[in-house]
């Protein structure tokens, strides 16, 4: 029998497709690809954090750890965090401010990959995150 | 001694490279990007579902789902899927065919991160996922 | 209390943020998105293998396996290898290459994904790396 849970944090906006924000399975967390969205208000659609890449990185770390703190984690068991950017140019302001946020939050930092991809218009950054738990 | 098994299914077309199209080690099953081709014709080169994305979509599925299948797992064990797309314009439709083919597949929905990137000329779409068994 | 380690081997180039070059937690070891660096020197800034994605593939390569050996594991722990390229021209080359590199490292070989996305400039490819232990 399956130990199965989907994870969703109650400020969080509805997935637009049959997916969950975080699963926990075994002693894996994976929390899917999180963007800038805001609180999710009821009957509004999701908002960006705006209007620049500062607002929409710091809410994107700030709901992958809401995925996180709701599966029963924290940045100490994230192991690996996939960085989507749309633009290279940012990568020098995304680090400083990435860094800024984990500087207090983590004491052995995840592994991480940067690619530079298409994302749907207005959004700057996406990130999901895999957790090992225990 | 590693317990570590290639997964690959009968009708999937060979790799055009050194790597498994399911790969299974401790509780872990990762099924490799796949895309819409359709089963395996000897003789033939690989040549994807069409004329559409609706085509290629639910045949990606199809041998997201073989692979798991093949190495003992199902939907249910599936704890993360990654999509490619190739164009934003694709996503609502795209959207709309996942979760037609999940709908009764799966309880728990994996999480999912979707992102644009470029693939091989006529690819619409790529998957891969990662599934945890037990 | 947790058992995650930062993975570090004395050749690479310092990260250009907080995160690490590979984490061992549970029985997982995530490699971070390796390029084509050349070891580190000190007082000079990472500098890719060049001239031509010969020599930045096979230096990527032999940066994953840094890595994977540092956290002590190898080829016949990894399950699922992620490589970036910038061009679709690339990929017979690659595939060339990253055979040739395997062929005697590995007999079941790991699962990939392989798609095209936007680098920093100068670097033709990214590979990361998901291992499991034991």
């Amino acid at each position: 029998m399956s130990d199965k849970v989907a994870v969703t944090p109650a400020t969080h906006t509805a997935p637009p497709a049959r997916f969950s924000h975080g699963v926990r399975k075994g002693g894996v967390l994976q929390v899917a690809g999180q963007v800038g969205f805001l609180p999710a208000q009821e009957g509004r659609k999701p908002e960006p954090a705006g209007p620049g890449l500062r607002e929409q990185t710091l809410q994107t770390l700030a709901n992958v750890q809401a995925v996180l703190e709701e599966g029963g984690a924290g940045w100490e068991d994230a192991v690996m965090l996939r960085v989507y950017l749309t633009d290279t140019a940012h990568f020098a302001e995304f680090n400083a401010l990435y860094d800024e946020f984990l500087a207090e939050r983590v004491t052995v930092p995840p592994a991480r990959t940067t690619v530079y991809v298409g994302l749907p218009a207005g959004l700057l950054v996406e990130i999901d995150a895999l957790a090992v738990l225990g």
